[in-house]
């Protein structure tokens, strides 16, 4: 019977797999396991749990603020800055810092992102030795807490038009920063509400009367006293959906002056007589060569989310584990995930966490590199760029659904707050929307594949394509572009033969599937849109009425990425025991996606009506077959034992 | 070009359909109108309008009890009592009640459902005269504030396990009610932690050593200064996801005594020297029949899910209506609903909100048949049990959905508790899991589906089928059943033609399609269980190895229904302007679902690969049509102001 693919094993312990959840979670932490370990251990203190719901927002901003001390004077913001001040990291141990962190209360990660990641790491990366000496040391310490003063009310992707202003004036040399208007007030600041001294403030730069883009300054929000400066009103924004220990606030600056030292100047400076100058001559590429800064923010909230979907699948899976209800008749009742529907429900979204983890272990490998590796060059910039985004919307978007399908799985006890659900769902919600929004991101990422990296990817607006394609013979760039890169390489990997000569559980059938799928979906795009060009059609509408198009391109695009990785990660495993567990889950993740995606593959005859039907009946099986270690395959995320005492997780 | 259907249309004054949302707005309203419009009236007080978020837990149940008096001394809850006890209603308008309730704060919502609905509509469902009089009317009046105490700690959907005992003693006339583990322990219990005062309270009936099953009993739990009984433990289930306004608590029993007029006897009663009796012999249809009573419960559920999500598609499309980023190059940014994604996300989760309402009416009108149509028969009770199951899954999963949309659509501001999604999605996220778990509720509507109606649609055992099949001839059955029904309807209604003679936007078309995926689908899970059933393979491992195939058979035919009663509506609407909208979007609700389920169609040959890809086109091109009037579309709702007051609403 167990032959069969509609039948479902059920668990017992002949069936149970070996499989031993240290060996699997070393793979999984990866390099920087002595990080994740110490991370892991402060979690393990009752003063840095998770706060005890029901804290009002005051007390829960006090308690994330005295965690955040308690991090900083264990030496854990010393992993983002560099040696030279005192620190000893850089961008892949702050993000396995950042990770480890979100198993705990995101309110304390957040906020620890938002001083160490976004203030600390803009001072870093937008300021030269003056700026880290006198603000980032001091920010890595928390002697000076900072704010990330960017998204305005009325701007919130679109940073290029924000409407804060710096005007230069050489007589005092001083820069003078205003708020125009309501739009233009720094909204949703991080740090901003409360405890906030300093802020960096991205404004749009005018010395005599020119324009020079939006640049950065460091500005005093708060006196020694925690008053607001003169000219700094701070409001705030009050309670939110989640993170409510994270004070954000509103900024309105009115004539508010600022010495000339206070412009982060490594991109872009402005001389005491009021001659701006800058390394980079299009304004443009300037702009998005700051703004390029921000991509270890989205690869820090791509892990974030990761993290926060383990500790959700751990609680369903070990309710799930242990809970019965009905059964049949005459038998105790039926352990929850015997049944297949609930193996469905968690066991695919386990398996795409994993592939997703893969990945993202490899965006952090390629952001430490553009640290460290000299030939690092701007196309590879460009190319991490769009993998953060990406991996970033997709992850985050995986978070929010995973999440819910695990409150669900543990019913009315998924709703009480003590059981930690109802905090990783409203906490981890606005990740879908902050650093990028998912969708803007999505077709950022959409851009670069139609332009072969060629534009810059940060370039976030998402029209700026339509100028590009208006202004060229688009099939000449084409030509020498992604999309023929992707035909290029697709030319070697994948030659179709018949789809029953290939088994379903093969690797290559997989990836030749995702592949296909995303070369013929970018090239679609390509076609479309100069059809709309040749026929002289606006090309706002041109660009619009292919978006659906550009964001199913991108999705394609990481799909493949991802299960790239996590096809790689299976192949290097040394262990044959986890690489037979790790081969299982990728067929898991990979053939649950085909699924997902079986309307698109049949439209393009790419698979049968009999073949899709298939593959529905490996999935049910797969899950089936991963059951008896589903409990095993959570304890391997290493989540601390803080994160887990939830009621609901059981022991 | 505004006749490609790949490319979208634009708001402008030209392109605006005349659509009067007055006029709809009675439409949508239906019979009950001038029951909504006096809620309405209500809402709109400043006193009873939602809570500012932030409130503390105690502040806002105290603020929920005081907004339930408010409500009880206006006459509201008299639309869920009948005459004979000073009320003035029934079912229906009790629906209606809760229905426009919901646009309001859902914590309120609930505090009303648990006292009058649940409390007030067990005493009168399960009880006698002598409960009316004692029990029903106070509680109408909220002199006796109660608790609905059926969901156990270890037994949520399975009702018929719970471990509470009521045992007669015989020579005190009383019974003896008792928790014999924790297992058992009352939980989730509204209006327990706080202000309940009696709860009907279910537990299994013990007379003389016989046990008979789940029955009712009044038992009281607090004196009238508040202090819990002799016996009764209480305890508070603290803080949860959203909901706070709710004094959810647990019971806990230590041979607490109640009078033997206590239990409530209409289904089964004990005389005083312990004579058990019941007009229902089979101890299973008894129990069935108790439950059934709960179907009010889950129709009103339904309802206000809708509302809920007809208040969050409200500020979501406001806000995307004046919300501006990014745009053309030299062109003021454009308004998000513009773009097509915008239009993608929201205006298809509309029309399935309309679609929905449609349902939602018609179900509410059988309730209101059920209690004052002598003609109303077991079968039409059986059928409405089953789509009072399938709506209240299918409306709450697209809350949920929607919900979350919004939020996302809406951004950082969405994030904002002062802009009320953070508590629509919070409190309306425990609408998927209460009043029956969605899964547990379509597996019994796939049941029925299997069975036609033969059995008690109640029987919440969904392996009672197992049994049901194994024990007979199941082709006979088959013969004589929905299945055969449904073939029979088919051949009427559907003869498939070519696909090409059908008009995308041809309802028959659409309604061949939703029919025949329904009807293939149950067949095709009938048959897997007949082979499995032939095979003598164990039961529970043949119904187990297709619960997904059978949920995707309730879920078809829920959309089957659905979309029957959105294309009644449109047929019988008076108005033709407002039937032409409706038209529209009851396509973009078909068309949408269509293009969800084109994997499956594609499968099983019933549409094209180039038949598919023109659905899409046709989805984009409603979308672009409907965009103009999408403001209008979500005033018809009748929304109360107060409940719109949010910023992101603007004006």
């Amino acid at each position: 019977m167990a032959a069969k693919a509609n039948d479902v094993k059920t668990a017992s312990a002949a069936d149970a797999v070996a499989l031993d959840p240290a060996a699997l979670g070393v793979l999984l932490d990866g390099e920087y396991r002595e990080i994740r370990d110490h991370v892991r251990a402060l979690l393990e203190r009752p003063e840095l749990s998770p706060a005890t719901p029901g804290l009002s927002r005051e007390e829960h901003r006090e308690r994330v603020l005295g965690q955040l001390r308690t991090l900083t004077g264990e030496g854990v913001s010393q992993y983002g800055f560099p040696v030279a001040l005192g620190g000893r990291g850089g961008p892949g141990p702050s993000v396995a810092v950042f990770e480890t962190l979100a198993f705990g209360d995101l309110s304390l990660l957040v906020k620890f992102g938002v001083q160490f990641g976004l203030f600390g790491g803009a001072l870093l990366s937008l300021g030269t030795d003056d700026h880290h000496e006198r603000f980032a040391r001091p920010a890595m310490t928390l002697e000076l807490p900072g704010c990330f003063a960017m998204t305005e009310t009325g701007h919130g992707s679109n940073v290029q038009a924000i409407g804060t202003t710096a005007t230069y004036d050489a007589a005092a040399a001083e820069f003078v920063i205003d708020t125009p208007d309501d739009s233009a007030r720094k909204d949703y600041i991080g740090n901003a509400a409360r405890d906030g001294r300093a802020a960096v403030v991205f404004a749009q730069l005018d010395v005599g009367g020119e324009q020079h883009g939006v640049h950065a300054l460091v500005v005093p929000i708060r006196d020694a006293k925690g008053r607001p400066q003169a000219g700094v009103e701070i409001e705030d924004c009050g309670e939110k959906l989640g993170l409510n220990g994270v004070d954000n606030g509103r900024l309105r600056f009115t004539a508010v002056r600022v010495p000339r030292v206070a412009l982060l100047n490594r991109y872009g400076d402005v001389s005491a007589d009021g001659v701006y100058s800058s390394s980079i001559n299009d304004p443009n590429k300037r702009f998005f060569t700051m703004l390029g800064t921000l991509v270890r923010g989205r690869v820090s909230v791509a892990g974030g989310a990761l993290s926060a979907t383990k500790v959700a699948l751990a609680l369903a899976v070990r309710y799930g584990s242990r809970r019965r209800q009905f059964g049949a008749p005459g038998q105790p009742e039926t352990v929850l995930l015997d049944y297949r529907m609930h193996q469905r429900r968690l066991l695919p979204a386990l398996a795409t966490t994993y592939a997703l983890h893969c990945a993202q272990q490899d965006l952090t490998a390629e952001l430490q590199r553009s640290a460290s590796d000299p030939a690092f060059g701007d196309e590879d910039q460009r190319r991490l760029e769009a993998h953060a985004a990406g991996l970033k919307a997709i992850a985050t978007w995986h978070a929010t659904a995973t999440i819910q399908t695990c409150r669900e799985a543990c019913g009315g006890a998924g709703y009480l707050a003590a059981n930690r659900l109802a905090a990783l769902k409203a906490d981890t919600d606005v990740f879908t929307t902050f650093e990028g929004d998912n969708t803007v991101l999505l077709q950022l990422v959409g851009k670069s594949l139609l332009t072969g990296y060629r534009d810059h990817v940060g370039d976030l607006d998402p029209l700026g394509l339509v100028g590009f394609v208006a202004g060229q013979a688009f099939e000449a760039v084409a030509e020498r572009t992604a999309v023929r890169e992707l035909i290029g390489r697709l030319a070697d990997d994948l030659i179709p033969g018949r789809e029953d000569e290939h088994d379903l559980r093969s690797r290559d059938y997989h990836l030749g599937l995702f592949r296909w799928r995303e070369h013929h979906i970018v090239s679609g795009v390509a076609r479309r849109i100069k059809r709309g060009v040749d026929a002289q059609l606006d090309p706002w509408d041109v660009f619009n009425g292919c978006q659906d198009h550009v964001i199913a391109a991108a999705h394609a695009h990481v799909d493949r990425v991802v299960l790239e990785s996590f096809a790689a990660a299976v192949e290097r495993c040394p262990d044959a025991g986890v690489a037979a567990v790790l081969a299982e889950l990728c067929d898991l993740h990979a053939l649950a996606t085909i699924e997902r995606e079986r309307g698109w593959y049949q439209e393009h005859g790419r698979i049968s009506s009999t073949r899709s039907k298939a593959i529905t009946r490996v999935v049910n099986q797969l899950c089936a077959d991963l059951r008896p270690i589903a409990r095993e395959l959570v304890e391997a995320f290493g989540i601390p034992g803080t994160a887990l005492g939830a009621p609901v997780a059981g022991s």
